[in-house]
């Protein structure tokens, strides 16, 4: 099939996922035209460099996406819920990298080497997914044929999935030592040498909104309203790349050369064979893709599987999954 | 009862754990006579403050326990092995908090809060339990009248629980920043912003010696042989305290302010009511009790309950428990 060339939008261009989409759009098989960076009013005047060239960056404005066949979203929320629906109208494709839209049960929530046929034919909003549910399902994905029934799964989520500021707070803390007495901004309590089980809000439940966003988003990926999904979700003093320890309940007591095997065959991700060896996400900085290890039976409860899931969280958790979407849609 | 005064001594009084006993005699209601410091021959030489004296540091020998009550191990499984039974063939307590002794059965493991009915009445060896397997007890003792079916554990593990150069390693290897590539010699792997899936060493089922630590050793303290344990332990960029996302079945569904109360009435712990807030590692730094938080239903498995627990490795966690069981026979 022949490519072809587009113009592309980014909005959030100045944040860890936007230039991080920029920075990747150069290794994608897209073709790109023309590239136009949104971002709030305070960057206006900024520029980001992509593709060999400089290009400025521009405040949101009716009419903006003219022209554009796709535009990447990654400002939050708000945003999204208002401008996302005006690419769309101006015959874009929008990959909405916020939850604004992951939900709504007209919206495809798409991880490629997961579920890649909910892509439409025409121009609409596809979400990317939370950057935890994204790791975690590519490898509940290679399970699936085992029958899943249940998952639990505690993560260790970085710093840059809260931004630059968050990360650079974590960095200003440290050099305090592990007796300061910093004060915390960007996330409810001082992240350096200290773990935080609060990932966004709490609802009534006692769950965050992170934990209720793998628990949702993993069943619609996978089309498995049944599956239960439980998840306790941590910040930890780590720059970047998310991990997670994961318990896997199957419908099937099969051996550990059948899992290995079947994980081994999902593309996307790359399997730790070994039980002595594991992935961390000091190594999986800067990698597209997911890794898994310590894969072994909970000997107490022989359905019962144990992993360690490891992602750049800025890569495969948000920024290179958009890229893939966008390579299904053009240049596939 | 009268308080009789004894006269202790500390093998690996040098180490971080040791250290936080000596700190912690003098806070305790024992009455002590003589104290006698011992660690490995490169400390001899070296002295301690501990209750308002300077005490040398000797290296053990045979009879150096003549005369002593109570000898506090904290030197590895291998010095226990050989010393703890001479401390009480010389007529001592061995409080000791390797693991050399914890799994015989015919050595009492103990939580003073949980089993202090197992401290038998005359010098015996009594094994101070892992510091991931004190904190959880505590709580799931309090939770053992619902019926305890199975838990499953993931921890968040302080450099403070792999000894002084551990620590020194992470502070050293923090300095080189997130992009730096230091060279791991305490940790399997480097642990400054990073995370460790790996506490102890693999055996064949894939699981961690930490991992079985906590199996086994919360089976033996609870008296339920039944009970299913599954953990999954990591090592965090955390200075001291250790944290632990758990998740409990019970064998009744009961409501939150049942959970909570129980929680409540535990001597030991201290109870985070609130859903929207918790315990962090480094408050409890420095603290003796056990601390729980997020105490929440898992909504798709309503006799499942998550929480978070935290305490201070080195003090409820070791020393201090060993201090606690000290006073159970000394001094109740």
């Amino acid at each position: 099939m022949s490519i072809k060339k587009i113009n592309v939008g980014v909005v959030g261009a100045t944040g860890l996922v936007g230039e991080t989409f920029l920075e990747w759009l150069d290794k994608s098989r897209l073709q790109i035209g023309a590239l136009r960076l949104f971002a709030s009013e305070k960057s206006e005047g900024q520029s980001r460099q992509a593709l060999g060239k400089t290009w400025p960056v521009e405040s949101l404005k009716l009419g903006c996406f003219d022209g554009l066949d796709l535009v990447f979203f990654s400002s939050g929320d708000e945003i999204s819920r208002e401008w996302a629906p005006l690419a769309v109208k101006s015959g874009a494709y929008a990959i909405d990298n916020s939850a604004a839209f992951r939900m709504d049960p007209n919206v495809a929530l798409v991880v490629p080497e997961v579920n890649a046929d909910a892509i439409g034919g025409r121009p609409s909003i596809i979400a990317n997914p939370n950057c935890s549910t994204i790791q975690l399902v590519v490898a509940l994905n290679a399970l699936k044929k085992f029958g899943l029934k249940s998952v639990r799964v505690a993560t260790y989520q970085a710093a840059s999935g809260a931004g630059k500021l968050a990360q650079q707070e974590l960095l200003d803390q440290i050099l305090e030592g592990p007796n300061g007495s910093p004060v915390a901004s960007q996330f409810p309590k001082p992240l350096a040498f200290n773990v935080i089980p609060q990932i966004g809000s709490f609802d009534e439940s006692g769950f965050c909104s992170e934990e209720l966003k793998i628990k949702r988003e993993t069943k619609k990926i996978l089309s498995m309203p049944e599956l239960k999904v439980s998840a306790f979700t941590v910040r930890v003093p780590v720059y970047n790349s998310h991990s997670e320890a994961v318990w896997v309940e199957l419908g099937e007591d099969v051996s550990r050369s059948e899992v290995v095997s079947a994980l081994h065959s999902q593309v996307g991700l790359v399997v730790t064979d070994s039980i002595r060896d594991y992935p961390d996400p000091k190594m999986a900085n800067g990698k597209p893709p997911v890794y898994v290890g310590r894969i072994h039976k909970d000997n107490e409860d022989p359905k019962t599987w144990l992993m360690w899931i490891v992602a750049d969280n800025l890569l495969k958790g948000a920024a290179y999954n958009g890229i893939q979407i966008a390579e299904r849609i053009f240049a596939s």
